[in-house]
């Protein structure tokens, strides 16, 4: 029988109305012929209000600590869940992270999953019941309750997808979300922005990091590593969503499958400074250390002297501006300058490994948009580039447009081949 | 080193305020030169809302899921706990139950310890830290989450001090919680009602079952059984209480210690029926299977028909009656008589064992306050009268007078001696 891993997030189980709705879907996969793993977060703004708890008991507070507390958020989603499907006549048990069998290094508050023993959760699929796992969670060797970080309770789903061989069995895992999908752009920003029906979890994992929060990277990867074929649909709509699995050829086709808009981004500079062995690692440790998560790094030289800017996000940008003050002030040299209210526009396709012509083909977009390009970050797969915050959602808009990923446009895109990205 | 295990309720962990207050607390125990384990309950009404929660979803909630989800209540105090004692500079590790080695017998929703495997506590004490313990709560042989019941986190209290047999340390169990100890009478209800500074198990076993909240009477039964002395007293002040311990020498000079007052209960009657073998069994086997715990039972034979009565809390009065109401069907014969409105005033002390008199000292008081008496119940340690609702603190009052039990009173009560109670 194939077995299918269906994840609901918090927003999907915020209310006890919304607890029933979701174990009606499941109830539907199991009349469908599936066994059925359930992996659960924490209802609505559970784990936000666990948090603010915390730190009314103590301003930093320990993270052996605030994981035991954390961790009931999703205990407590898991044993609802199994409640409402016993209730419609599904036979169902919930399980903590531990009792699934989820092991971790012991690392509070953004463990790593070592191994999954899934011998009862295998038993519980023999016995033709349902395992309602509450996600986020795990247990070390020695017991102790650990949190997986961000995107904890999608990389659990497909943890556990790949520790049950679902694709062998012919099934898949499923992300419930409150979006309809993977989208050729926010169709927030961009009306004419199209659900893709598949997507390459090397395309996603681009797109996942560039802004469009779908999906957290970590559990793409963790994808893409075990082969766990990802379905990406809306909890409360029938309708297909994303499929996110290996790359194929019809993707090759498409040099862009999507676009997307990272905003409030602000960029710190170093300038006037000499490139000393060890300058780079210095700053960007401590910066790490700060928890402040680096966007883009750029750097170049000129003259004598060296100019390495980074971006962040705004919320970051007060602790990072402290950081590189004590840096210059260590190095005894050079100024930094701060840039605020700027965004990142990316195109991703892993076409773009085959085809010409991308790169210029964006910037010609922009250009034609009068908009301005502040720095340029390209990978394989992918091509960034900074503008101003207030260009953004025409930026996008246009991006999008020169592509043709919008509804209405021709999906095939002619290419340029006479100029490399 | 002398071990304390102190148990805090969910008043006394209400806020974060309040957590922190708890924390200081221990950490004056530590201080002192006690090893301390603590023992928490649920913040506030946590479990109410975790148990309407669990209602939203599914109208009788499967009891193996609602003990997942209530079990979470503790976890997060404990952490909370914990957290605070680490602010302070306490070494302190939170534990669930069944990381404390609590073992149960599975049955969910009212579990019985069946031991506790102590190894983790002792080594958490030999490392000087300070174990927090959720309470209420503990596994199966198979890992499944099961909590105790009414009283379960006072029991979890008194059963790890058996464990750890902590009296044999020089130490004893605290239970914290909102009033001052064991009073003669209510405080609220006479104003003359003393804190009695010690109280015998067996006493305090017949307060606990006959109103007075303090305790519940399984942790002091456990309490009994492996002989651990408990100190009940104020979360908030650090005032002395009161230690429940083994019958003295000072107590039986005494032969009343407490009276106590429940309200609100209701008396239903079966008149006219064969006193057939197998009619009580049924009755209350079907009153126990719906749940509703029945106060005291009175029988008595006229001519060939037998009256049969029992009363309960008036919550319980509805479903009774229903109860009662097929009962009688079945029989076909008899009728139903339902009075509401009733209280049971009640006289405790062991002192009654040698004592005599103390029944006709009781009913005199009584009489002389022009109360009615409608049913009489005694115990070796206990007298217990039924009267109207209204007379109860009127009758409360009395009974507490006649037994020189109040403030201003002379301490020792001149027992009459020609009449046995």
């Amino acid at each position: 029988m194939p077995t299918v891993i269906q994840k609901f997030g918090g927003t999907s189980l915020g209310t006890p109305e919304k607890i029933a709705r979701a174990a009606r879907r499941v109830a539907d996969a199991r009349a469908s012929g599936f066994d059925v793993v359930v992996v659960v977060s924490a209802m609505g703004h559970t784990t936000d209000e666990l948090i603010a708890l915390a730190e009314g008991v103590s301003p930093v507070p320990d993270r052996r600590e605030l994981d035991m507390v954390m961790a009931t958020g999703e205990q407590v989603s898991a044993g609802l869940l199994a409640m409402a499907l016993r209730e419609l006549g599904v036979a169902a048990s919930s399980l903590t992270g531990g009792q699934a069998g989820l092991r971790t290094d012991g690392v509070h508050g953004r463990a790593r999953i070592t191994r999954i023993e899934s011998g009862r959760l295998e038993r519980l699929l023999s016995r033709a019941e349902v395992a309602v796992v509450a996600g986020f969670q795990g247990t070390s060797d020695d017991g102790e309750v650990t949190t997986l970080g961000r995107g904890g309770s999608d990389t659990t789903a497909v943890a556990i997808a790949a520790a049950l061989r679902v694709s062998d069995t012919g099934g898949w895992c499923e992300i419930f979300t409150d979006v309809d999908g993977v989208y050729t752009a926010d169709p927030r920003v961009v009306r004419s922005a199209v659900k893709l029906p598949r997507i390459s979890y090397e395309e996603m994992l681009e797109l996942a990091t560039l802004g469009a929060g779908v999906m957290h990277a970590r559990a793409v990867l963790f994808g893409e590593k075990y082969g766990v074929p990802i379905h990406v649909r809306h909890s409360q709509k029938p309708d297909q969503g994303t499929m996110i699995n290996r790359e194929s050829h019809a993707m090759e086709e498409l040099a862009v499958v999507g676009c997307a808009l990272k905003e409030d981004l602000g960029r710190v500079s170093l300038r006037g400074i000499r490139n000393a062995i060890g300058l780079q690692a210095g700053l960007f440790t401590a910066l790490a250390q700060a928890n402040i998560v680096v966007d883009d790094i750029m750097q170049t030289e000129q003259g004598s002297t060296t100019m390495l800017a980074f971006t962040v996000e705004h919320g970051d940008l007060a602790d990072a501006k402290g950081i590189v003050a004590k840096t210059l002030a260590e190095l005894g040299e050079g100024e930094m300058n701060v840039e605020v209210a700027l965004a990142k526009v990316s195109a991703v396709g892993v076409g773009m490994k085959v085809h010409a012509g991308v790169a210029s083909r964006m910037f010609r977009a922009l250009a034609e948009a009068s908009i301005a390009i502040h720095n340029i970050n390209t990978s394989e797969i992918k091509i960034s580039c900074i503008i101003d915050k207030a260009d953004g959602p025409k930026a996008l808009e246009a991006v999008h447009r020169a592509f043709g990923l919008g509804l209405g446009s021709n999906a095939t895109v002619a290419m340029q081949t006479d100029e490399s990205r």
